[in-house]
């Protein structure tokens, strides 16, 4: 079993020489520098995404401009993304196609299950938040009478206390590095509502969703190849990617598939001390709960013993809990890091704490705006600076992602006029998500080697494929991932698009994909009879 | 006149060291290894910049924590950026006293001039802008009878349309990893009618401002600190800060002051053969046109030796070309690279450039909203893939900001109903700036010691000072730049803050401040009053 883990025989080799490579952990096992392993296969998959139809003489036609695919920067190379990778690229050419000929493909419509997008896939945004923003892009109707039939009375009130609490009334201007104060003492108002403990408006740092405060804290912590970020297996690519781009090493620890994608204290030492033993200086632990793809919601007595392996350890706990509020299942709770660990007594000068959390995400999915924010708890006041001077190259975030990110922190309460509509959406929301990951899990348990844990959190299903040898074979005869090969086989026959479990990491000779729960509901049972028919049709064609 | 401009002599010490360290070129001056000489230097502004009254103490308090100031990225450490440093934490200190104590200062308020925030000092938002991003935000009011009386008939009919080149009309969802493509269309549009030449929307990345589009650049560019980049001194510290992030070389270029801060190509290829003689490999040149912080706009026939420069030495050209719409004199014009190179006959496999344009300028300073593009031309399609790749990480850009970067690009034409108004606002607002830029550049020029060229473009004034020795000496003994003396002394006299010549880089042994023109007209008197009076006491006390 710890044989089994161990980490150089796990990774997939694709995988490894591709998103996390080049460091000497992760390449221990290969005779050959990375950088020249990773050419040919960065060249491979740029050939198989490449629009021109001549991909050899592509550089060529550019042969007088200076900058070759030879000459970037490595890292940039070394990165993948799978969310928006291979799949997707096929999926919007289809698209494309179908734009022209619409008779050409067996369906109408591609359904774009690779990301965790809702309003794409139609879900309709909070009216009162698209109430607040709207009032706060355009203030000067904020006292027209017109203005009380359009909008609801608390909404107007609302944009009234966020505008007041913009220095000079200026939702146009750049606001503090780390957002606007006032917005800060409302999140922190909504975490001490959510914990039960506390929170510091100094401690919190708007950013534009949540992927940049991911790579402001990889940028502060990656000095070189020989740092070593703990990352579940499989993972949101977001932390492979950041990695690689700062030149850090991604030190993988496996999810356990048998125990519902449970976390093992006992797999993250055994994966640190063979990181240590190789000379990787490991620096933080990323923990996606609920979890991404997986799906699964921790446990509040495993997140304690996470927080007792990183303070004995001395690592930061990265906690990425941008899924906070998309819970399904009646009997398991969110619970954020920061109340798990001041609960156990841990305060601010014991643990090396930041906790992400998005606007993308919950039942308000409003990705579009790009609002988010991480809370930075246990770091010195001189590290706190130089988090802050980051920030302040950039600026500040977008004023509405900042808005945004205080309302959904603080949304409407009892007696408020919207309140009853906003209970009603949101309800609405959360019960359909919870129906629709049920259905498809169901669903895909019903196939024939297929088998789907619970969708206890998030947005996703992760299920495992058992693939038939001959169906590996023929992904092999055409060069791809057999997981790849299927994800395509399924966007060719239905439009529906996943994404192959190899973008997040598995468990080498195991083969997943990602799919969203986010299609409308009366959409369910139609992906479901597409899937299921060309799930069937596949293992005709391939089975052993 | 070569030698005085011999980059080791003439990037101030303080400055290679804290923001373009370590790389091999810039240190070559000195005997030990950057990284030793940088600890002290950082240690030092961080005392100075600390909120706690026992600094020494500070990493102690948090010593069971795993991460300490040494143990950081050392490129995060090198890193500054002076526009929202020293001073302007200083000026949020005095104001937060200010609160308590509203008698203790000879000052009622601090007057932000430090950075290019037109809506922070009072402008206001262009009405036809904000009505279409209200509506945009939230839609469902589009069609209701009491819209028509709060909204102008375009405004409403421009949401409608943007709406509509919004796939599935969601604008709550991520969208194409460039931005939306209608959008990016009339951005295209917007472009060839400004240019002449035609633009292509798939050369259009949609950014959060154009600060992340100028790092998406330098991370593609620079592999290691012996990539070099061309920029000018003075420059906007983004690209310092960018390339210390990224851990390249910056390559200092000085602009003329004598000849308004002219643009020499000869001293452009001194320093390029300098740098290459050091085993730099310079990989682009960085031009800011109009200037910043030096606002002279660029003549025609000097921006193609620049393109025949770059062409020849097979250097990308990154064009900050954010102040195009910032011109104040009759007698000069903005051109863009794109289409001078154009008009030269080079086309898109001739030269790599990119032009990098923001909401946040213009007339329009819509800073907080963050919106912004750059026009990618002249990279092979495999580096292209690689550039999207990036921009995928993070998902995409605000929708907020990819509408309004097409608003700008495409605004109200005769005919519109909005268009009278449209313009009266634009026009007030850049004749205000225009007349506001002359009456500091006379103030200034009228000051003991003081010499400011003419406010060409962009939105600030950048005089050089001539300090009294007395003045340098007293500033040393605190161990201050003697600018940054001047700069903290005219903040605790005035309330004003301005940015020290020393973050954006001079000639050694010349002083200077930038200054923006943006507080309202009607404040410039006072301002000036309060600047003349804090000078002539100044050098009262000071003069030799």
């Amino acid at each position: 079993m710890v044989m089994r883990r161990f980490a150089r025989n796990l990774i997939p080799r694709t995988k490894l020489l591709a998103s996390v490579s080049p460091h000497p952990y992760a390449t221990s096992s290969f005779s050959s520098p990375p950088n020249h392993i990773l050419s040919p296969a960065a060249a491979f998959l740029l050939r198989l995404l490449s629009t021109t139809s001549a991909p050899d003489s592509m550089d060529s036609d550019y042969s007088s401009t200076p900058i070759s695919i030879d000459s970037i920067n490595p890292k940039v190379l070394a990165c993948e993304y799978a969310v928006r990778g291979e799949i997707v690229t096929l999926a919007q050419k289809l698209e494309q196609e179908m734009k022209s000929h619409p008779d050409r493909q067996p369906f109408d419509e591609i359904l774009y299950c690779n990301i965790g997008n809702p309003q794409a896939l139609g879900q309709q945004p909070i009216t009162f938040f698209r109430e607040v923003l709207a009032l706060c892009d355009h203030p000067s109707i904020l006292d027209k009478s017109e203005t009380q039939g359009l909008f609801s009375a608390d909404s107007i009130e609302r944009a009234f206390q966020t505008i007041d609490q913009i220095p000079g009334r200026a939702t146009g201007a750049y606001s503090h590095s780390q957002g606007i104060k006032g917005l800060r003492d409302q999140i922190a108002a909504g975490i001490k509502a959510r914990d039960g403990f506390p929170a510091d408006p100094n401690d919190i740092f708007l950013t534009d969703g949540a992927s940049p405060a991911v790579h402001m804290m990889m940028q502060l912590l990656i000095r070189s190849e020989k740092d070593g970020i703990l990352c579940p297996i499989p993972q949101y690519p977001l932390y492979s990617a950041s990695i690689a781009l700062h030149g850090g090493s991604l030190v993988p620890y496996y999810l356990d598939e048998e125990a519902g994608w449970g976390m093992e204290v006992s797999e993250l030492k055994n994966q640190l001390e063979t990181a240590r033993s190789k000379g990787v200086c490991v620096r933080a632990l990323v923990v996606i709960n609920p979890g991404n793809p997986t799906g699964q919601v921790l446990a509040e007595n495993n997140q304690k013993q996470i927080v007792e392996f990183c303070k004995k350890e001395g690592l930061v706990l990265l906690a990425d809990e941008v899924y906070q509020e998309n819970i399904y299942v009646p009997d398991k709770q969110f619970h954020s890091f920061k109340k798990v660990a001041r609960s156990m007594g841990y305060g601010e000068k014991d643990l090396s704490l930041v906790s992400f959390q998005s606007v993308s995400k919950g039942y308000y999915g409003e990705c579009g705006k790009r609002g988010g924010y991480m809370e930075v708890t246990g770091f010195s006041p001189e590290i706190r600076e130089q988090i802050y001077k980051v920030a302040s190259v950039n600026l500040c975030s977008n004023i509405s992602g900042q808005i945004l990110a205080s309302l959904v922190m603080n949304p409407p309460k009892v007696g408020d006029e919207s309140y009853e509509s906003y209970l009603a959406e949101k309800d609405a929301i959360l019960s359909s998500l919870a129906r629709r990951a049920q259905k498809l899990e169901d669903a895909l348990n019903s196939l024939e080697g297929v088998a789907c844990n619970r969708a206890e959190g998030a947005m996703y299903l992760f299920p495992r494929i058992r693939l038939p040898k001959k169906a590996i074979e023929a992904a092999e005869a055409v060069k791809a991932a057999p997981d790849t090969f299927y994800a395509r086989r399924l966007l060719n026959a239905t439009g529906i698009v996943v994404v192959p479990g190899s973008g997040f990491g598995q468990v080498p000779g195991t083969w997943h994909f990602r799919c969203t729960i986010l299609p409308l509901e009366d959409r369910i049972p139609a992906i479901i009879s597409r899937l299921t028919e060309f799930h069937k049709g596949f293992m005709d064609e391939f089975r052993d």
